[in-house]
């Protein structure tokens, strides 16, 4: 156990004390509950998994893997990363489990990888943990072009549980309008085999000069996406300009309309695009205006909350709440906000352990894992 | 002209006068627009409906109907109205004209009707008017049974567009349990023909002791209803109990759960039934919590507010908001609350002109007809 590790769980004993957040149950519209914290002086954290022995893989943006036992101790960063861009929203992003890891070994993670001349993209690699280091690392995807640009890198990792995986990709800010044309990875969800090839039944296969790898498109800045659980359906969350934010169903060679039709405007004002609406492009099953920043989200399917089974938790940063969407026959029925007054933190992401509990992370740079579990 | 017509018409200049109701253009997120007091003075306006000449029939719950002409001249009340009871929430309530009015000159109207030992219950007439007097008058139908209470009498009159028309009942409160049984009226929405008559293809007509103007059950306190302009579908808005306003699309023979499922609580708290989900129960499509006391509600179709069609607008009472509900292929993708900061009063109903206005009801002493326009 390194020095960090010592003083991070000596930190943590003193946060899980502090009555803000052990204490005191929550009410919320379903379930009562209690937030404790797992882990915490981590450095943006973005992504979080979970391994089969119990304990965490979480990164923080700054380009670090730590693994966190489930007792929240905290190690040191993992070496044999490969090199990340860290700048504005840049670095290093999700990170997943492969669903056979029993097996395999492999963890994905997501991050902005370098290019020439200044320029950088979105990529994904994979490889095994041995030990304190990555080992058969291998980058199975890069986003295409690679462009100067510090912001819109997505990313979430979904495995659909057929052997391939999305990974959302964002319009990179500076060229949204790549958006809507199918020659390029920006503002898209692309679907890969989990070593990095092309899936044979791919929607844009036989499309003359679209990209193999192209799922949907038309997007913005993807930071959250998971699977229904019932459906199979890949869900996905997006912020959009000012105001827009989106919940979409994402199904195979849909247009979801960025920034042609789009529920914002302009940072500063000014209209985007053509409108709400337009032929051949999907609308959102929910947007937020003004938005909340949606970041990571998921479905609950756990027992610890029976009454939120089916309900979609969203996470949001600017917000600082925790969306509960409750969804009914695959329409939103009710939104319900928490943690804006309990906690007043930006919430990063949001995902369920193996155990059933919600897991969240804040977005700060003394950030947090924090445990949701039922009051009683 | 009548004197009160006269002082009525003052009334007007003067409100139409203040800026608070005329000057200002209010930005909403799909358009600008301004509001203009039509009429004032009216002592909780209740229904509004729409002649051929461009004047308007107005209710007042202390039970009045009111001609009002599209320049805002108010009417005396007309005469040879029925028997009505007014008490708590109870007397005249809704208005509608005949689909074929000009060939029938139906009107038809919804009260609270009195029947033996100081009971009442909702009753629905006809009658066609002749100056200032109704004759013609006939009851189409009576809410059974008659019970002792002041509270949840519904009720919207909707025209299915087959001859047929709607009424939402509530379940008078003291019985709600009603809601659940078929041989009686509470909580339920009637299907008749105009003339009264049941229409051959009631959903209960085969069903031992049900009572056959039945269309569905298990509401509450139903004061909104319209058609959908495309699917021609019924939907319905719900008062829930402390909590759980629902929207529904009424469909034949359906159980819409009250009170056996609900996302509210009795007021003061207490958990009511059985939770928020049942086989063989319909989920709202959408629901309140807190409540904001919805009651008329209408699709706009018109051609004022490009930009608004297809949504539903909800008046509220206690929120003193209009809702617009964003809806794309039967989801409500989004909602926006108008008019608490600009109005601030209890909106009673809304509902669209034939010129493509929306109209609202204030619900006060001194209540309002009020257009909404764009500002342009
Ligand atoms: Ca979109
Ligand atoms: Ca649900
Ligand atoms: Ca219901
Ligand atoms: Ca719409």
């Amino acid at each position: 156990m390194g020095l960090r590790t010592l003083c991070a769980t000596a930190l943590i004993t003193a946060v899980a004390l502090a009555p803000a957040l052990s204490a005191k149950t929550i009410e919320s519209e379903r379930a009562e509950f209690k937030l404790s914290t797992i882990a915490d002086d981590l450095k943006n954290p973005w992504g979080l998994t979970f391994l089969p022995d119990g304990s965490m893989l979480v990164t923080e943006r700054v380009g670090n893997i730590r693994r966190v036992s489930a007792n929240g101790e905290v190690s040191e960063p993992l070496s044999g990363l490969p090199d990340i861009v860290v700048k504005g929203q840049g670095g290093l992003l999700d990170i997943a489990t492969d669903p056979d890891y029993a097996n395999n070994g492999y963890v994905y993670f997501s991050y902005s990888e370098p290019g020439e001349n200044d320029t950088n993209s979105t990529a994904l690699a994979r490889a095994r943990i041995d030990g304190q280091t990555l080992v058969d690392l291998e980058v199975i995807f890069s986003q295409k072009p690679k462009v100067k640009s510090n912001a819109h890198f997505g990313s979430r990792i979904v495995f659909k549980g057929d052997g391939t995986l999305f990974l959302t990709l964002g319009d990179r800010y500076s060229r949204m309008d790549d958006a809507q044309t199918l020659d390029n990875h920006h503002g898209k969800v692309i679907r890969i085999n989990t070593d990095g090839s092309v899936p044979a039944d791919n929607p844009f296969l036989q499309t003359e000069g679209a990209l193999p790898e192209i799922w949907s498109y038309g997007h913005r800045n993807m930071q959250g996406g998971t699977i229904h659980p019932e459906t199979g359906e890949f869900w996905s969350g997006e912020h959009g300009a000012q105001g827009g934010d989106e919940i979409n169903i994402d199904r195979a060679g849909v247009n979801y309309g960025w920034p042609v039709i789009t529920y914002g405007e302009n940072y500063g004002g000014g209209k985007i695009g053509e409108g709400f609406k337009k032929a051949g492009m999907e609308a959102p099953i929910y947007y937020w205006l003004p938005s909340l920043a949606t970041a990571g989200l998921t479905f609950y399917s756990g027992d610890k909350f029976p009454d939120w089974q089916g309900d979609l938790f969203v996470a949001s940063l600017r917000a600082e709440t925790l969306s509960r969407l409750d969804i009914e026959n695959g329409r939103v029925l009710h939104e319900e906000r928490m943690l804006s007054d309990e906690l007043g933190e930006r919430i990063r992401h949001v995902t369920q352990g193996p155990d059933g509990y919600l897991y969240l992370l804040t977005d700060q740079g003394d950030g947090k894992i924090i445990r949701l579990t039922p009051s009683d």
